[in-house]
């Protein structure tokens, strides 16, 4: 109960996804995990740590796939907001598989996400907005939700990245005010790089949506989705969306 | 470890004064505990369960002063930012009383606090900004550090509301975008307003601080504390102040 995970969320996180036993992606997640933990100047543990930590959870567990959650708080410390030189926490735990989509059905959110470049492209602890994001429905049949931030830009949806095909252009927030910087997202940009499409890292706004031929969210668990219905709109699981999913498979 | 404080700072606080055997201004706590649950969705528990958890942690401790702290969280859930009904956690601790100042020295902080209406004035979990605001500096002399948001309104100390006196008004920000609503502010501008002095609730920028003849900072353990000095500026411990500290006392 003195963590200081707990008491202020203070610390950084990741959910890998485990499919035949091994971790998907698991040099990008440790880079991320490694980097939100410099700029919060957390005490992230090595790749040797984090590796044995994760293959202990996996034998004990004696499972081969599902979603693995890494947590590294600065440590357990006494009461008030200054993190002393502390030990850092580690936390791994597994849990069960998420059916594989290719396609979802979005919403608009209401909650904002505030802007901080301070904490922007972070995946670190403070989540309540995406917890109120996600708390506005109840409808299964609705996969995700949209958020803005504050000043009306586009930023991601709660759970996931997102991206947009306009005029054969890759286009995706820039995250320079918040959103997390998705393992799956740089995946995904540098997949497409590589086959020669043109990507804008940009401050995208809702409007831009009628006029994108393919919408799509991306993470690290459940892969790229096309979004086929916000609201009123809709679109089709296209090319961009069908070609990325086979560049950015487990394998 | 699977508690939604952790995962997400997905909960509310209070860090109470205790003297005497007796948490000073319960019911202002309580109310805005209970006030900030409200606005999160969270199943805060009754006043009469708060109270019956106090008074067990202080007959454990066989202590009759010092802070309390008392943290609600959305409960023990599964992985994923949705919140299902739960059974709220509550976690009482009891920390070593801090001595009574009347006076601060302050610094500015380089971390800004981010806008968001939706969280401003609760006391929630997600305290990231105000950890990164304390990690900026190390002088033991220097008591608090002054914040202001990313648009550059002064919004409050890394632990304390704070105010300005101009013009023999009491003037302090409105937390409109962010910040906590402090349960010492409150009693302080009562208690400011049963004297029969002005007191606005306002945008407050960093250039009306030259004009201020007096500047205090309030939080619930602490009390009243004037700022003597911040960087290059610095106020005498006035008259308001002075007569804030024996209005605002404990009794």
């Amino acid at each position: 109960v003195a963590d200081r995970g707990l008491n202020y969320g203070d610390g950084v996180f990741e959910t890998m996804r485990l499919t035949n036993g091994r971790v998907v992606r698991f040099e990008r997640h440790l880079a991320r995990m490694t980097h939100g933990g410099e700029r919060l100047a957390l005490g992230v543990p090595d790749a040797r740590t984090v590796r044995t930590d994760i293959d202990l959870l996996i034998r004990e567990h004696k499972n081969d796939s599902g979603v693995v959650k890494y947590v590294v708080t600065r440590g357990v410390g006494g009461r008030g907001y200054r993190g002393q030189q502390l030990r850092a926490s580690r936390i791994a735990t597994l849990h069960p598989a998420i059916p594989d989509d290719a396609t979802v059905k979005a919403r608009w959110c209401e909650t904002r996400l505030a802007r901080n470049a301070r904490l922007a492209g972070i995946k670190h602890l403070n989540r309540l907005e995406q917890v109120l994001a996600q708390n506005e429905w109840s409808d299964a049949n609705i996969g995700e939700g949209l958020m803005l931030d504050t000043e009306g830009e586009l930023i991601c949806a709660t759970a996931a990245n997102i991206f947009l095909v306009i005029d054969s252009i890759l286009v995706t927030p820039d995250l320079r005010y918040g959103g997390v910087r998705g393992v799956m997202r740089d995946s995904v940009i540098e997949s497409a790089r590589r086959l020669g499409w043109s990507v804008e890292q940009r401050a995208v706004w809702p409007d831009e949506l009628p006029r994108a031929t393919e919408v799509f969210v991306t993470n690290a668990i459940r892969g790229i989705r096309s979004i086929v219905q916000l609201d009123a709109q809709q679109w089709l699981h296209g090319p961009f969306a069908k070609r990325l999913q086979t560049e950015c498979a487990d394998a």
